[in-house]
């Protein structure tokens, strides 16, 4: 079985569009319901007769239902364009790929910023507080609402990867593996302590005003700071000095504090793009969500995971730090001890937690053949059994 | 040789007293000049005849002169009072140590917040623009003030381990030794960054209004993100999963995203106290001077330590991952690489960048016996000089 990855923007899945999937009454973890739910996702190749081939692809915090090709008349690819296509990791010439924006995002699911039907209103702090699981269980909707019993695959990196972890535990009989990358199980504090800064700064911005500024200003300066400290988080010590040194932008200055170092422009060019493409809001669900988050709910990782079929690639980034790699060891470890076939993988990068996005060429062989793997496996067993 | 190194709270300098010094115009390196210079400085030990015990003891960002014993009527002694005291590493039995409070501090010195003598008002953004060196220069002044030709040593963690290194540089001739701590000859684009989204948070808050709050209330909110952003980064991921786990927090929440893990709770806690105690143009002033500072100013650090008899003492922490032990390294190396006589050590500690406030025994050891040698060399040197 020979499996030939490209990496290049040539195989492209080409121009694609954003679908909606709505279902009612969604009962979220905490018991609290949504009268209607709103799923926006995108589909990449072909589903077989079988129904065999679909894989799940889970974004991260800032991700949306885009993942790969372009949308009409726009340049920018899909988040994951570089793993997803003709011949890719996700080879579409294959498999069936599906990415549907989390519930409580931002970029066409439900979320805060939704207008509440009992309000006419948007949501703001009246939705409930959404948990990983409650991401999953709209999706599992989905995956329903497409006619796929099995998944072939579930994958994401970052918040995908504990998206990844949820499916794994939780619909375990509804997917034949799962890759989680950059991940964790829980997160540590210092990672708490990362969004939770992030979340200070907006909820500092006097614009914020308790959520409720849907009819006026969005917190764009409190949303900026929690972008730029997120930044900061997904690069590398070594990965910075590289793309920036100690350069000096020669821009005139409006006064003494104005950035004056690249590192420093780039940050709060960065910060102040993201506070047009997202919602405050949603920023603060979904970075609770990921902090409030654990695989096994205070058990041992390895008892949640104790007969579960499904097969798992771990895959971590040696200089990520955000999501160092004891942490994905810890899930290897647990999938050992309980039985579960794991492989993992610790890819050499510069990159930092951003190396699943960007460290594309090992990560995508180690996929690709996974995927090969668990495919053929799963079709020598369907021709038995005929 | 024996010296027995105490580290208990027992030994103190006791009740101590804030002295200030004043001088007239000075001259910051960008050439602009400050009418009239208070430092806030104090003193623990006594000055011997010679004046050959003297040392300097040099403060990180948030510093101030008070670093040892108790002030009057108060309980807290001062930040490295472990370190400062009779029988302690820097042992007052035997050394005259002395503290002063940085040029564009807020706790006594000369700053932003201090009346600009040509318009009854606080200087605000019209405060020069000051460096490492001009703290450094400032200090000289109060050395001379103090009848002082030659300190001891020039010692401190952090910022203060960038003035020791901007004291070994520009006066080596006025040093026997220097201690930098946890330090760097220069900011990583990273150091950089994470000061930039501290200013950044600061400049966001409306009530900063250009700097021009001395009237009103000051950017409290702005003041309190940055410094939860900084003790993340003081702390090691160890310590802060060994000081807080994913323990919550019992209190009743106001809302949804009010601090429920205790690592949030904390962070808010040491945040808000901050903007009780410092000034937020301080802030924007002091961290710019470290991402400025460059200790051989674009040259090889090797070469502008050609020549430098002064003996060096490195100290690193292995979890410090803010200021990283390579950036030590880098300064070992140049000091061998130009003939300077440096000791390295990098102490085992999980505290992160605050082990040099914390992990006191090893530090203290390391410093102990090289002050001794020192002095004991000095000592040797003058018998046979008579």
């Amino acid at each position: 079985m020979v499996i030939t990855i490209k990496n290049t923007q040539e195989s492209s899945v080409g121009v694609v569009e954003t679908k909606y999937f709505e279902f009612s009454d969604f009962e979220s973890e905490s018991g609290e319901r949504i009268d209607n739910v709103i799923l926006a996702y995108e589909t990449y190749g072909e589903l077989n007769e079988e129904k065999s081939n679909a894989i799940l692809i889970l974004h991260a915090l800032s991700g949306d239902a885009h993942a790969a090709g372009i949308h009409e008349g726009q340049n920018d690819p899909g988040w994951w364009d570089s793993m997803i296509g003709p011949g890719k990791a996700f080879d579409t010439n294959k498999y069936f790929l599906i990415c549907s924006n989390v519930l409580g995002g931002c970029k066409g699911s439900t979320g805060p910023s939704s207008i509440n039907p009992k309000t006419g209103v948007p949501y703001a702090l009246d939705f409930p507080l959404i948990t990983i699981n409650d991401m999953v269980n709209a999706q599992r909707h989905l995956i329903d609402h497409l006619g796929i019993n099995r998944l072939l695959a579930v994958a994401g990196g970052s918040m995908g990867g504990m998206q990844a972890l949820a499916w794994l535990i939780r619909y375990p009989d509804r997917i034949r593996s799962a890759i989680p990358i950059a991940t964790a199980a829980r997160h540590s504090p210092q990672q708490i302590a990362f969004n939770e800064v992030g979340r200070r700064a907006i909820i500092s911005d006097p614009e914020w005003k308790s959520g409720n500024y849907y009819d006026a200003l969005p917190p764009a300066r409190g949303l900026s700071v929690a972008r730029m400290i997120g930044h900061i988080t997904y690069m590398s010590d070594a990965s910075m000095s590289e793309k920036f040194g100690r350069q000096r932008k020669g821009a005139s200055q409006s006064h003494k504090f104005t950035a004056d170092f690249e590192v420093e422009g780039y940050l709060r060019y960065r910060g102040d793009s993201f506070v047009n493409r997202f919602d405050a809001n949603s920023y603060l669900y979904i970075s609770k969500s990921m902090d409030n988050f654990d695989a096994s709910e205070g058990k041992p990782l390895q008892d949640v995971l104790q007969g579960i079929k499904a097969k798992v690639l771990v895959i971590a980034f040696k200089s990520d730090w955000l999501y160092p790699a004891y942490q994905s060891k810890e899930i290897l470890k647990a999938c050992k001890a309980s039985g579960v076939e794991a492989t993992y993988c610790e890819v050499d990068s510069n990159y930092g937690h951003d190396a699943f996005l960007l460290e594309v060429e090992e990560e995508a062989h180690l996929i690709g053949h996974f995927l090969g793997r668990i495919f053929y496996e799963y079709e020598v067993a369907e021709n038995y059994a005929i």
